[in-house]
């Protein structure tokens, strides 16, 4: 995985700084670790679930889910995997029963995913499917070590796998809470956990992505009250929910109370797929105010030879110049045209990722890019990154409106 | 459809001055007179499309697809409609080979959007589509009169269909581009069309949404130096593909060089699917800098009882308080409560609009009104909200890579 900087950053103190407190908060947060975990337990574990299985739904929302969606997602449309894979995570009526129409519970299997085991939307559900479909067999339950969740699946003799130690739902994907979905349908998480490893050995043991990734962090930290909007332009669809992942992570990380002043701060992210969102997002982009950085995403290789036919088109002679033009091909021009037209702006901050090809290993490379990329610019605009108190505001009042209704 | 602002802005000045822009604007901008159009010619085309014709294939991209994908979207998943309608927008390979697969060219009619007739992704995959499937009797083209497009469809013998007069893409959901392929997908457009009908009404003639609708876009303009992000909060999974199209109006008409000053301006639209999003980007919103406003999207009306049931989990006796309720209660009781979360910070403005339910004449009031708040906005921050000058460096760029290949 190649990352062009289109920018750079020259004070070492401030990278120094930054390197070594991600290299200390290793001692701490459980994330650093999963790309070396022992895989064997959910190996074991995926190898209980029935092969007439055929689909693998999952309960959970934000963390929970947004992981596995989009690594499944990416690969999906590149291969036939092994089972189906659906996610459970609205309390939108009309969603739930489209979903449900979807699902033969006889040949499903569901992955309850809670950390405290009360999300309310979790729950919610689980309780409309389980009256649904009695059968604790059917169901596999991921929360924390001595849960009352972990207690409750117990009482029915379910399946219980326990969340690692000090691993937020946002940089979960790579543990259990990922993986056991992934590898269940047939997705390789040695090499998903390889190409994590890679990024991470890169950065820890001065490969080039430590220099990249610390430029690009103290960057985006020192401008962060300018350039407070970063766009990831993502060239493939298959990105799509690698975008929505990325927005959860950027922003629940990044938006915060500073620690040392209690200022607002925070970094928005926006996820834009190419070339469709040049027919949209990109004239803002162009001509709006100067308050976005923006990271183009190719792809190398789609391992895709379509072209476009040798036909002119009476009339329409002028197209005559995509003739013969692999489609993989056009896609890298869209995305190197649009580049160069930002670059010309001057003062818009871009770089480039180019991922090899569509599997595994790569997007294991940009989950664990983006995620030291994460705690690098948290620790210098001075924000815990992993904490999410924003949140609970809304939480204790529903909390307080569904009482009133009992 | 209701809209309760929870902010004021008392300069009736500004208000009468956008007012009286807008009203003269009807002269020469064409998206206003959409609402009273005769739908009669477009009927007409549909009964020439055959009954064994059962899905409908859009190639078009940005304004020629983003607005039927948000009503066919919204709709879908409440009914079952007459035709399946898919559309090709991206140049991605990948993307390309999945689609393909869904379809059936025999039982396809393929409708071929694009102004200028030169969209370089458009045609790249109508070129490569005619190759496989060469029977213009499966084309429709939808273009400007005169067009070298329309030149080409008729060497060709196929059907063609004209565009508006100054209607432009992002504006045209109402007009043949997005009604034709609706309506053969068994929409029904005259309630989508009276739906936006009401809402012009309301505006012009005095109705309670002139007096809101001014209120906000001046508020909006006015502060749009530091509320320059604007999220829309859809409480509804049926509005993600609504929540597309809203990015596209909004970021592509008000992200500009300023008419008067030339100064890069621009507000940033950001669509979220609640509760989902609350688990992702409600954390920034809370506690991240304070420059975004939050418009929240509820359906009064879901037309669905299901019922959380009433049974208590051991261990997890907390979660009673969730039984016997009905999801659409849930998620609007979810909706309410991140408002008033908000609210509670006093910093953040937020206002509400109430959706009756989930058909055509809703989302055809919700399209309209958010026409009429662009173009407001845009008239007050001083934009020309119609144009994207914005997009045409990148094209060049690659038009002139593509020669240099030849």
């Amino acid at each position: 995985m190649l990352n062009r900087l289109h920018f750079t950053f020259s004070d070492e103190k401030t990278k120094q700084h930054a390197f070594n407190a991600i290299r200390q908060e290793q001692q701490h947060i459980g994330y650093y670790a999963l790309p070396e975990q022992n895989t064997a337990p959910i190996h074991d574990y995926c190898n209980t679930i029935n092969e007439t299985v055929d689909t693998i739904v999952v309960i959970g929302i934000g963390g929970s889910s947004l992981g596995a969606k989009a690594v499944y997602e990416f690969i999906k449309p590149t291969r036939t995997l092994k089972r189906k894979l659906y996610f459970f995570e609205s309390t939108d009526p009309v969603n739930i029963a489209a979903l449900l129409e979807k699902i033969d519970f006889e040949k499903s299997h569901f992955l309850v995913i809670s950390k405290s085991g009360t999300t309310v939307e979790t729950f919610s559900i689980y309780k409309y499917l389980f009256n649904l479909h009695r059968n604790p067999a059917s169901y596999t339950f991921i929360t924390d070590p001595g849960s009352p969740l972990e207690q409750y699946a117990k009482s029915i003799d379910a399946a219980v796998l326990h969340l690692p130690d000090n691993v937020g739902g946002r940089f979960s994907v790579l543990s259990v809470v990922g993986l056991v979905p992934l590898a269940l349908c047939g997705i390789d998480i040695e090499k998903l956990l390889s190409g994590a490893k890679c990024v991470k050995e890169s950065f820890f043991s001065d490969g080039y992505l430590k220099e990249t990734l610390l430029t690009k962090a103290a960057f985006y930290a020192k401008h962060h009250a300018q350039y407070h909007i970063n766009c990831l332009f993502a060239y493939s669809e298959a990105l799509k929910y690698f975008c929505e992942w990325y927005v959860q992570l950027w922003g629940e990380s990044l938006g915060k109370h500073q620690r040392h002043s209690a200022f607002n701060v925070g970094l928005t992210p926006i996820g834009l797929i190419g070339p469709k969102d040049q027919h949209s997002f990109l004239q803002l982009i162009m001509e709006g105010t100067r308050d976005k950085s923006v990271t183009f995403i190719k792809v190398e290789d789609f391992h895709d030879k379509t072209q476009i036919p040798q036909r002119t088109l009476e009339h329409l002679e002028s197209l005559d110049v995509l003739n013969g033009l692999g489609f993989a091909e056009l896609i890298n021009m869209q995305c190197d045209s649009v580049t160069e037209a930002l670059l010309a702006q001057e003062d818009i901050p871009v770089d480039t990722l180019v991922l090899e090809s569509i599997d595994e290993a790569t997007i294991g490379k940009l989950i664990f890019y983006y995620e030291l990329l994460t705690s690098l610019v948290g620790e210098l605009i001075d924000v815990n990154t992993y904490d999410q108190p924003g949140v609970e505001a809304g939480k204790i009042i529903l909390k307080q409106k569904l009482k009133n209704r009992a």
